[in-house]
């Protein structure tokens, strides 16, 4: 029986779990920093405090976005863009390496721009792995884990009426005007599926005789289209259009991933939801436009909607920034994240690309070309102020049968058909922009943060490479099989996007869903939708996704307010955003973070979340004093 | 082992069951006859030939509702009211006789309105309580609904893609269009929390200075009524307004109920959510008004809202009919119901009325006085047009401790402060409403369904009291409780509107709730929304309560349009609008009632529906072959 910790644990157990702890915290510390990603400032103080150093704040590294415009600004205007710094940017085994010159690039002595030393990351990552599979630390944590879910109970049963009694002093403010924001979100999917239907079918009362597409070769118009389908927009309902997931749809991605073309025709699916087709993504980018009048209407809601590049191509940048200058495609209710799909393997096996390397080349160099000499790309330039981080997406349940080591082949070297592992995918998007993220505050750009997909479905393994790599992560379902990384999320406050409705119709069912289970235990939990067009029912597919989980799980008002800050925290907004919807002092952790006007969360609620945290972390650091 | 039911009963046994079933059923139609109530035209087919007998469709009566007015037509118009038939109607032992004249009515010579007799209903009564407790009864009827569910789970598999094949080449129909009828809804929580919450301050910044309320004998402007609470409109949020039901409510009716008083103000409620205040229920009138204006832009949905009459004093009927009239609440997509709240021992404790029988009288004497001589109340009668039926409301948990049978005191003599049972406020409302449909038939005036609540709680005499008397119920839930009601109220084809979500805030899970078993087993199930000011959080409260049922149940799109369906027959539409919404052929039973243009259920669905009912009533009728 430990005495510190209270639970039965050996004392020899109890050191070796804090020490494995107190590293893997560090790790994560270490890329964070290295990335300009969030990495929390009271791990940190109790992390120096552990090496007998004190914490700096200035070591606390934030990522930088664009604000809105002010008042007349237009967010298009290329008139200041940043003078050409001259630098060279060419690819070297899989990382974007930036040089003075032409002549330093060919001898490669690049800029001292600190890129995450890939032997280094598999010796930490390999430790991780161990660490994770630790019997001591695996009871260690699953016992602090029940007892963070006991310690709500009883703090719900002690304090809910407390709670509430703050909030409803607080004057103005209550859950419908607290603001949200759909942290994970793809655009191809972001309007529901009765909007889709009513903007096809006004587009062809509109549009009829409009050339709309190349049909093997030949120019047609909507209607030659239509008619070569046997369809008639007239006759369409949301049955035909069969873009919903139904119960066919469970823990079949594949199917699920043909839900997006509507009535199953892959020619609808560039029309209607495509930046690149005959009309220019034009219809596609008016969809958007009229989601984002929606939220505009609903004033609190915000979404961080996702377009895809595949790295198929060098030029998938400069068309999908020209299909957003040209279209205009921009509102303060939306904050843009770029998602690359992992499907080297297709594009290879359609000889598209010659090799892994070539793929990441084709979705960084732009970037950092860009970076350099933003006037060579002005539209390109315009957009990334607008882009606020990448994703990784793709079915997780797929195996790869490929694992990272020092072994594996360099991206450049990779050129069989087999897909790389997503380890493998994650440590190189994320080192690309770890030092895309460099150059650009060097040059007071703003930053993207690395969120991608992790724990939907799939090996653990994923988990623990977004431990190391990820700003934050939507699904993280997984983490309910892995202790030692749950309590891992917990500790950093990892934010995780959840969408149990999504995971309803594809992986999990819904009153299974662990989102309640993390919340109780403190881990950062935030709501989305992922796919309003194939999951939801109503016009406000965000608001339905809080109403159900609010009535499944019986949700608070402070739980849903909660959820409804962990969002914003979570999310891309601009630091003069967070400050308006959270509070000037946001940055700062626990209760003075919170600015319960804005918030509406109790500050009842706030202290409990700190002291639970705090005490967490003294624990660790009172198992290595013991050492 | 039979070999016709192929269950494990003995022939003994089985025989015994179907004549039980068969004789329950006889009961039930015989009392819906005689209030003009519905019972379905295959199971009478079935019993005829039982009697060998031929079943006459003439037989089969229809409750009368009023249809929308035609163009032009104003429904508040009351130049062609019937004239006085001069007869003259009173109250003896809890029933009101009509008849001639005075003179008739002091020698007790009623006319001939057949009424259910006291003695014969409570021999029916005492029957179906000993049949729902019969051993092998309830062994047969457990087995038929385990058989019913795992039918249809086959059904299910064999021919869900099958079903939604024919919803696909369905056209302009799909789930969004299909009517749907909120056939359970209270007037006075029929506004969601945030509409409520905009209509007060609205009206605030409108009406500040206006004199709104009776504050202890003085008249007070609404700036000194919120003064005298100490509040401010300005400040308010749906917190401080705390109308909607937590995790405090659960099983606690009670503080369900305070829920009604927002701000937990008695006064405000007055204000705002009732008929009969200082400013004559002018906003609850708009309130109602502002929904009904929701429900039609929305096109596809109706809603059935409750409004009370209690039966305090003879005067309500004339005060709620001049709230209608005056401020014209009208609206084609509302049918409006008198709820009867079971409040007996309220009343007397506080000497507002002398006897039961006074509470009746006042209850329904107008109705029939107004039915007798329209003209003498021209706002009544255009009143009662709209109203479609009765409900009867309260706390089923509350036990009454009173057992009807022929030794219970007759109403004029039920003078204890003690409330009477649930079933015998139900014989005595049923009774008077059977009466007075038979008049209002006479006279061609549209009718009365009974639609009490029944089964969210309590004893299960409830069930089988709604099973005699009852056109459809509200809730329903406790026939889990009873197989042998269960299958009766399948037999019968009893319409329930189900509230899953008011159930989870108050006596049942979601997950846990019947809906979906109930749906399977073929029982007609509809989605109501009970209290959208308590349960709900969007704007469109009954597609929330359809979307999540649709989320948490994983309903297929056939399985939602049946429900819709489900919700209009249930409904007291109109004759003509049923067969606009339905079809024509609507009152047909099976695939031919059926027209998938205007349902979208698919005719596989219906004739699955339709061949397990008649293979189930088949059975029955074997059974008393055997005999």
């Amino acid at each position: 029986m430990c005495v510190i910790c209270d639970v039965q644990v050996t004392m020899d157990d109890f050191e070796l779990s804090c020490k494995g702890l107190y590293r893997a915290l560090t790790i994560r510390e270490k890329y964070m920093r290295l990335a300009y990603q969030r990495f929390p400032r009271t791990a940190s103080q109790y992390l120096r405090d552990v090496e007998g150093e004190t914490f700096k704040p200035e070591d606390q590294l934030q990522p930088v976005f664009t604000p809105p415009p002010k008042n007349g600004e237009d967010p298009f205007d290329t008139s200041s863009l940043p003078k050409n710094l001259g630098y060279v940017a060419r690819m070297k085994d899989g990382l974007i390496y930036v040089y003075n010159d032409a002549a330093a690039a060919d001898k490669h002595q690049p800029k001292d721009l600190p890129c995450p030393d890939y032997v280094t990351f598999i010796d930490d990552m390999n430790f991780l792995i161990a660490l994770i599979a630790q019997g001591p630390t695996k009871t260690y944590t699953h016992r602090r884990l029940k007892f963070l879910m006991s310690k709500f109970n009883v703090h719900e049963m002690l304090n809910e009426m407390e709670e509430m009694k703050e909030l409803k002093v607080n004057p103005h403010r209550d859950f419908y005007n607290c603001r949200k924001v759909d942290t994970h979100i793809h655009a191809a999917a972001c309007m529901n599926q009765k909007h889709l239907l009513r903007f096809i079918k006004k587009s062809y009362r509109v549009d009829a005789d409009r050339v709309v597409h190349n049909l093997k070769g030949k120019e047609v118009t909507m209607k030659e289209l239509f008619e070569s389908l046997n369809l008639h927009p007239y006759n369409l309902t949301v049955d035909s259009l069969d873009v919903h997931a139904g119960r066919q749809t469970f823990q079949r991605f594949d199917k699920f991933n043909a839900k997006y073309n509507p009535v199953g025709a892959s020619e609808l699916r560039d029309l209607y939801l495509k930046t690149e087709n005959h009309i220019n993504g034009e219809y596609f980018a008016t969809i958007i436009k009229e989601v984002a009048t929606d939220l505009e209407e609903a004033k609190y809601q915000y979404a961080e909607p996702r377009l895809s590049i595949y790295g198929c191509n060098p030029n998938e940048w400069t068309k999908l920034s020209g299909w957003f200058v040209k279209h205009r495609v921009f509102s303060p209710h939306l904050k843009w994240m770029i998602q690359v799909p992992r499907i080297y393997d297709i594009f290879k096996g359609r000889n598209f690309v010659p090799h892994f390397g070539k793929m990441l080349e084709n979705i960084f160099l732009p970037v950092f070309q860009a970076t350099i000499d933003p006037q060579s790309n002005p539209e390109l330039s315009i957009f990334l102020n607008h882009v606020t981080g990448f994703d990784s997406v793709d079915d997780e349940s797929k195996h790869s049968g490929h694992m990272f080591s020092t072994k594996s082949p360099k991206p450049e070297e990779w050129d069989i058909v087999k897909n790389p592992s997503y380890t493998y995918y994650i440590y190189y998007m994320y080192a690309n922009i770890a030092v895309l993220n460099q150059l650009r505050r060097q040059r007071g750009m703003n930053t993207f943060m690395f969120r991608p997909h992790c724990g939907e479905a799939g090996a653990i393994t994923h988990l623990l490479a977004a431990f190391m790599t990820a700003d934050n992560i939507s699904h993280g379902l997984n983490l309910k099989k892995s202790p030692v990384l749950q309590y891992l999320y917990f500790l950093a406050q990892i934010p995780i996007a959840m969408s149990p409705l999504s995971n309803n119709s594809l992986f999990l069912e819904y009153a299974k869903n662990p989102l309640l289970e993390f919340h109780k235990k403190g881990l950062v939990v935030s709501l989305s939708t992922d796919d309003p067009m194939q999951f939801h029912y109503t016009k406000e597919p965000l608001m339905e996704e809080y109403a159900i989980a609010a009535q499944v799980f019986k949700l608070s008002t402070c739980d849903m307010c909660e959820i409804s800050r962990n969002s914003v925290l979570q999310s891309a907004m601009s630091n003069e955003e967070k400050s308006h919807f959270l509070g000037q002092d946001y940055l700062k952790e626990g209760p003075e973070g919170n600015d319960i006007r804005k918030t509406n969360v109790a500050q009842i609620r706030m202290a409990y979340r700190f002291e639970t945290l705090c005490y967490e972390l003294n624990l660790i650091k009172e198992g290595l004093k013991t050492g």
